[in-house]
């Protein structure tokens, strides 16, 4: 069908308006994450509620409608910025899957993802998207995702402890106070002062590994 | 004067309907302080903006200008029960102040009672208190009384690097991180589950004093 078609356009020496139905999605998939993108921005200077659907399409120089075209409502904007950020950290599991380094090998390389996450343009929405007054439907779903965040570093804990990478300790107060500590980073960074993405991670990981006393 | 007062009493075998200044005193504070209790939980359970003054007035079996007569306005209240959780840690420092002990020793000190205090009625105040859209003002009461508190903890982890009880490390980051696990508490501590404000301190302690790694 699509050389029969690439003959015809050829036949009649003609440019279609429209984009072959490919790169139409292609197009609709990099127009939908600069929405996202903007609206990550936006939520983290201005806050969630100080910001409007109509703020977002001004800042895209677009109409309010075009946005609608590619998402919901803002709430829906919302769990997207959410979701991508935290789709960094599911990518770090992903990797080690399968991988036979130990658990506390495996594990900080999670830390080093999800410490880079939160100080992305998506950190203030992974960390604070929950607090917003949102619908109950939509506080499940991100719920639903927190919660495989958490039982993955709870279950590396519990691997580093079985194959003794890791010393034995509570894997859920431990995995709360990793998560904690790397949540709060959000809090506190400005992406234009002091230390790397890359430079945190690896000090909040040496603080956790090896711990405050000397060894 | 006093001494007079009661003779004159006693002479008159009269009960003043009115009690002495510093019992009417006490008994402000001890009203005042209920106000801020309740609002504490109140703000906790339903969030700040969802609780009104009428809404605490009604749990306290008063009006509102009672509450009124105890604190300007709600803005006033939500610093008040920030300042109160904040008060414990603030009596942690006090506590060491002057104090032998390694740099380690007081650092742990005082990390114990940031996790009580976290875990008290007024953690979520504590935390969540600058994300309520306050008034300028009011942004920097909190934050000033917040940088305190983080100064302290970079000066106990350097205190500790210089008498050797703590690694080298970088203090600032560091600090950032203990906070940060320790804000995180009153993310998903649930008072009626699981672990006792002192396990949960005692968790917390043996992971960053002790490091994940075996030692």
């Amino acid at each position: 069908m699509a050389s029969r078609a690439s003959r015809l356009k050829a036949e009649a020496a003609l440019e279609s308006p429209w984009q072959p139905s490919r790169e139409r999605a292609r197009q609709r998939e990099i127009k939908r994450e600069a929405v996202i993108l903007a609206a990550a921005r936006a939520f983290r200077q201005r806050g969630y509620h100080h910001t409007s659907v109509d703020d977002l399409a001004a800042l895209l120089n677009v109409t309010k409608p075009t946005i609608y075209h590619y998402l919901e409502n803002k709430e829906e904007i919302l769990f997207e910025c959410f979701r991508t950020g935290l789709d960094q950290i599911r990518g770090a599991f992903d990797e080690i899957r399968g991988s036979r380094d130990s658990g506390l090998a495996r594990l900080t390389a999670v830390m080093r993802r999800y410490a880079q996450a939160i100080t992305s343009e998506f950190g203030w929405c992974m960390v604070r998207a929950e607090d917003q007054d949102l619908s109950p439907v939509m506080s499940r779903r991100i719920n639903a995702l927190k919660k495989e965040i958490d039982q993955g570093l709870r279950r590396l804990i519990e691997d580093g402890i079985a194959d003794g990478s890791i010393r034995r300790c509570d894997p859920k107060i431990t995995a709360f106070a990793l998560a904690g500590a790397m949540n709060w980073i959000a809090h506190w960074h400005r992406a234009d002062a002091g230390l790397t993405p890359e430079q945190i991670a690896d000090r909040f990981i040496e603080t956790f590994v090896n711990g405050l006393r000397p060894r």
